[in-house]
């Protein structure tokens, strides 16, 4: 069902440079013009998602799982 | 306590351009090269932390807090 | 931007049935078949989305988030 | 050790429809009465709370971890 | 609804040291063996769950909150 | 990059007592002064970080990731 907008306020655009499959869960490496950003999602999300190297997708993170660290 | 390096795959440094402030948690809002990075954690750890508009922070988000969608 | 679909397993269809507001963060209760599912989302998400009770939404559940309980 | 409650507003009743064994995580899929619920655990928690299919279970989920999409 | 055991692998017995109440959410201090567990629930489940100063209770994570720093 | 010090309010350090390596993730089993704390985090990072059984580690956990259940 296509969503109009999400409450995520931490989005980042890229493309899939690399997916690691596990039995369970996969990780997802998405290239975005600043870094990798690393998702870990089910496998069968993979699939249902139909993602491979190349798709375009947005990483999405809710704003109460971001943690801050002082340098 | 310093700590030398943390698991978390994704790390987005900047400077905190902005606090909303609440009884109990605030929101930290990260300028990075991604854009703004949006942290809510406890108010106790903004004071704990002495976070300031300006302190050079680092917002970290584990890969299993990542999901992924399809555009 | 709209989102073609994500990989959030759980997904909860309804209508928003109740909002309690927050400096910071809010509440966003939602009438679905299951019940209602109660979700906690920055005060700045509930704006930029428009949200009002009655707002027909998806509540969103990553896999990684949900406990097991045995009775 | 028994617990009376708990304070995760979202509790989703039912049996447990499939288990998806890792080395490390297992997926455990809950038909309840609106659909089904994924759940990622850890294997060793499947273990020790002996999930089988057909184990009756409470799927729970935390308020701030549930997202809010509209459509 | 009573629960006889749940997945979540790190559970710290302790009472109710101090409770912060926000309009959404609050925060509740827990005294362990293992020093001050702080956990942030909604303002409702606080009342629902009739928390107070001295309430005997269990703090909960699942594993894949955790993270790891190296010192 | 060091960090000097970061908003997780619920840190445990101690050793690391197991690994239980996965594809994709693996987990990582914190022996404290007061128990096992279990942490599951991406094989990537319990290879970045050299982790093994052994290293002297701290198991953080966010405030808004704790659960609390009346006993």
């Amino acid at each position: 069902m296509p969503i109009q907008s999400i409450n995520a306020r931490n989005q980042f655009r890229g493309r899939i440079k690399e997916i690691i499959d596990g039995p369970v869960v996969s990780e997802v490496d998405v290239e975005t013009p600043h870094g990798i950003v690393t998702s870990v999602i089910t496998t069968r999300s993979v699939k249902d998602l139909q993602l491979r190297v190349g798709t375009e997708v947005l990483a999405l993170v809710k704003a109460t799982e971001v943690s801050i660290a002082k340098l």
